[in-house]
């Protein structure tokens, strides 16, 4: 069951309002990189967690914790959209080049929100829960969860180096340290079930014979005109420890041609598809 | 720029037509594990690599190989619907119970496609691009692609454990050996470039001072009723190399509370709340 | 700042287990009149809450009661997929004719999620976030949220009467008191600011002069063969106690005809469009 | 069965075209506070509509009108766009800092719809139709209706403070007063019916045993660190006439633990979640 | 402006209810081969229509007929659902082994919309506009026209053969004849401007000398291993009368090889893409 | 099979880098006129092509060109974002009014993509699978590929128009010209089989006793005020050769008055609505 503080994880300032970052920052909210992402990608892996519960205690604390950092971006939102402009006079009054052309801001933080947070992303997209993934499958979980961690950070310091804004920085410096930790965390779970030697392949339940394994282990280059890239990928021992890399160069198709003959006769196909002359 | 042979990278049988499998099937084409998703993946991240351009053409021959993969599995899905009813005489003829009511098929492969694959998941929702992940950071990339790969190899041992049929179970295996190779061409990688000892965090490129790395290795516990879960995740040397891990146990917040005041003039508010009594 | 227990908020019993079940319940989770929606809507509402702050406090309370419903229909969800077939061999054995078509479940529980929940409704349409009501108005929050809440009781009355699941039963009959109390909830509030009379027209601080109000108070009656239906709204005081109801039958349209000449040389037209010889 | 007249309802002129406004009409077009959205929603409401005739009457009938805003959008759309420069060198040309960069409009009313109107939101995201609210309950519709009226009149204000154009601010008035009947309109079908004490709670059919009447009438406090807010809600009789209000604080969680156990063989999950040691 | 009959333009009948029916009609209510679509789809191309006004006219008044057939389909969907069951006893008793299942039939029906119609597909996935094509260039909006009509006509072809409700097949054989003539009108649009030998290539206004006219009339066959098929495509006068058809085989890049150096400081790359080694 | 070769399809320079046409060129990588569009929609019809193999073949080969347009816009983007500021520091420098409010660029090329192509459109929409327009029936697949061709020059004329780099205006002229090509590719795939005058109507393969013959040919007049306009559509012998053209104008309503009666039990109606007084 969840419960709530009144007050926020970490302190939010905003030293001088902008709109316009108030986009930005919305992808923060409503990306895919975002925390809604984080925060349901969890909540819904720890609702369908078997196996060991520790896992599904970290995950639904964690979920909680990203909660946290939704509430704190839509403030921040809010906050950069103090004072914005509601109309054509006071816009143009405030600067006349960019606010008559609403400065780069989200039309809708105007029209819809009433100034405040939206759960979109910096393109005004709403987020759609396809992008929660939770497979049933620990290891393609924590792989997921790594992946938008890195995401996430990856966005933090693009939108720290973007503003000059003193309390936004601060405040994104926390959201970065927190992806630092979160990133290992998922990872540090696969390194306790045994580090990718042992996770690999993925799901690593699959019984061999279910497996063509002399199409496991080479690097296929489907590019005509280049050698295949040399590296980590090409040689030497796989990462599971099955086998050994190798390279197939520029290969010839194994299957067959794909023909499907005439259609079905009542398939709403036209008559020249149903009785083929050639 | 690309190419075309006529025939399938590897064969394609079905020994006994099955309109139900078809369904089943569309999940690895336009699920978010499936085949549109992983071809689109590497295709737009080669069109945006930077630095080191093995990579580049890395995930451009492999996603040409995807290409192939939707190909052979687009095949799969009609060969499924071969012979499959279109008139409720004729469903009704084959099986009483099971094809009248369309033996649990996707609808649109009756009423849309003309007996044939596409681009929808098995519930018939459309693949949209927004899965399509291409940060521009290659250790965030190769993530996202590890990811990709190991829900891929997740369904399709799903899928092969579904069917019955031989010729599937055959198909499957060798999409099942693939996508083992491709979660650790993408793992390579990362090996390569020092493992994730020196990728880490991502981006590794963000100064230190960006970050309050105060905050940047506590497993953060908001569960009040239950101790942090022990780990590798919460003591010992961090996955990077520059901290220990701790923990923090249900945490006070830091944060103020995110009061915002009244509602500004012609903001579309209430009266109540642009002069609120309280 | 959020917190989390251990347990769920009302004890989740299924007596058997029903995968057919667990996709009509996903409705309540991922479904327009779902949990997933109710939680995010009153969170937004809160992060923009402009006036008095009791109803921030109240939206973020029962934001995060709603976030405890979500978790324990996901729970609801993965008890009713315990045992649910994963091999067409195992659904045939337990039951030749349904299992064999998946027993009407939703495919995507056997092969996305692992027998578990997933944020979708009941059609595997994933949830999406424009179903997010918050305006930044508190009469039209406070309604978009009655009427949410009229949409969950209406659907959790209807998975009531669909189950006879004891267990099920019990849980939503839990449900269904809650969206009951919180119906009224989000009407006490309007209640508290003076009712509709006062609360009307929304938004109410739209100035008078604002509002051609020579067509603000009768019912357009646009059937060209029938009497406009006699009722409340067509006669009486209005109300907002501002004017009285009347009808206008069969109106004749008072603009000009929209015609847009020619068009614009390198816009993209034919020529005949932008050159037209009638 | 629709009909046509070649005129428009009310008046729309255009004083000075402005293709910023343009992209901001856009939002009452389709986005979710708009017209295309009231009109499906009144039409498939009246599709559905059991018990009193006269409301289906009501709706086709208003359903209708909405069709006539929508046309008079569209039209409001093209005249702010006619004369919008299609080349850079004429962007430039008309005022070197703002067209240059587009000033503000939508692109795609540039490249895609040949400067007319499109079926998409301020932010160009399409309208989708999941936001047609029809649940066959007259009560739920009714408020669903209210509601998207309330936001409609919100936004027709916003448009009317943002512009400076008095034909746009003429044409808004209209709106803005067809949304103070609109909303007034669904409200007194709910005042027909007996008004909210016998409306409520909706759905009213719900016999009492199949609701946990011990759970219906307290509001439920689940911030931590703060007294539950005092108000209409928390004390006194309930809006139904059915009981008393009351407030529960910081309530402890009444069910279970959520685990799940291990996961089955063949579902896809790694072996140590099949087999977990702990 | 708008205006309504109170009876459907052609009469609908159901002789014996079908849910599973109403599950495949809604394709033709929200499908993109649907109702919706085309008459959203000539809606918004009226309100652009620049150039001869007969045509905005055309345009419009067809879309008020399409709008009627929505309607019709409605109906259809709300008599195939009379009677269907709303409990699972209910269910049982009816057939033990179909309606227990849902009988095939699309859940919301029953959970969602109360036994009428919804604005979505055969799936359950929602209508969305971006299915609305509206260019402003006349000859791509008829193409889009007869495309659109097309499919309509092979949806309602489809639905026909399905069913054995003899109501039915009279209502979607007026579906069918409508649907002819529609193809055929907006293909007469382009004979009356001259046919395609005039229209074509669309746009017909670009300027020659923006068209790199080699590249404008050969068969580009990028298959490795099969001689390109010959027909109407590939030799003999272009149908626009400017060239003549030829082949290009097997053809060879003429670009460069797209590398992009390193990634930029400050840009959330790693390290090694910023500085790359090699 | 799908084979790649290293270099581009045909030469792609840009003279002086516009972040601003990087978001305008995004509308051909994914709006609906754009190259995924074709590339997936000739693939997806490869796959399900019955009857002549000639036609498969040719949807192949174009799908596998039109990839390499994907290619080709894909770098023209990354080119034109080469030296965007991804700092407001740096945005500032460059240019005080347009860059610090990213100069009408999409912020998402900031923030998600490291400054390289998405597949999204101008707006930053998610190019989405529904519009991969695949029946099975050869003459509607046909149409569905002129009409995508159609506006896909429609879009890249506008694009030529807009910019003055003399690397995007040649790169596009080689689009253009391609565009040429497949419209009429694809027309002449109809002509072949014997123009529309034998493909006509849509299938052609539906038996004319399944259609209401006598609704087929007459263009309905919906408009009460305006008479039917004359054209080819109105008289004289239709396209398909079975008959005479005409006009009904204001149609009267033929079908019954649809009124559903009370609601049904258990449904999640009101009361009021089970038994209704009226």
């Amino acid at each position: 069951m969840f419960h709530h503080s009144g007050k926020l994880q970490y302190p939010v300032k905003v030293d001088k309002p902008n709109p316009e970052f108030a986009m930005l920052l919305q992808q923060a909210i409503g990306g895919i990189e975002g925390e809604i992402r984080v925060a349901m990608q969890y909540f819904f892996q720890a609702m369908g967690a078997r196996g060991d519960d520790r896992i599904r205690d970290m995950l639904m604390s964690t979920a909680t914790e990203e909660l946290s950092h939704i509430e704190m971006l839509g403030h921040a939102v809010a906050l950069n959209l103090e004072g914005a402009p509601v109309s054509y006079q006071e816009a143009t009054a405030q600067d006349p080049v960019m606010n008559a052309i609403l400065g780069g801001a989200n039309p809708r933080h105007l029209l819809s929100s009433g100034l405040s947070a939206m759960p979109v992303n910096a393109n005004g997209v709403p987020f759609d829960m396809s992008h929660v993934y939770a497979t049933g499958n620990i290891a393609a979980d924590m792989l997921a969860n790594v992946t938008a961690e890195a995401g996430g950070r990856v966005l933090a310091s693009r939108l720290y180096n973007w503003t000059d804004d003193h309390g936004m920085k601060d405040f994104l410096s926390f959201l970065i340290a927190r992806d630092t930790y979160h990133q290992q965390q998922w990872l540090a779970v696969i390194e306790e079930l045994g580090g990718f030697e042992k996770q690999l392949p993925i799901p690593n339940a699959t019984p061999e014979d279910n497996e063509a394994m002399q199409h496991s282990y080479y690097y296929l280059n489907t590019l005509l005109d280049k050698e295949a890239p040399k590296g980590r990928w090409s040689e030497g021992p796989s990462l599971d420890g099955r086998s050994q890399y190798s390279v197939r160069n520029q290969p010839a198709p194994e299957g067959q041609e794909p023909s499907l003959g005439g259609a079905k006769e009542k398939s709403g196909a036209q008559k020249e598809q149903i009785d083929p002359k050639k």
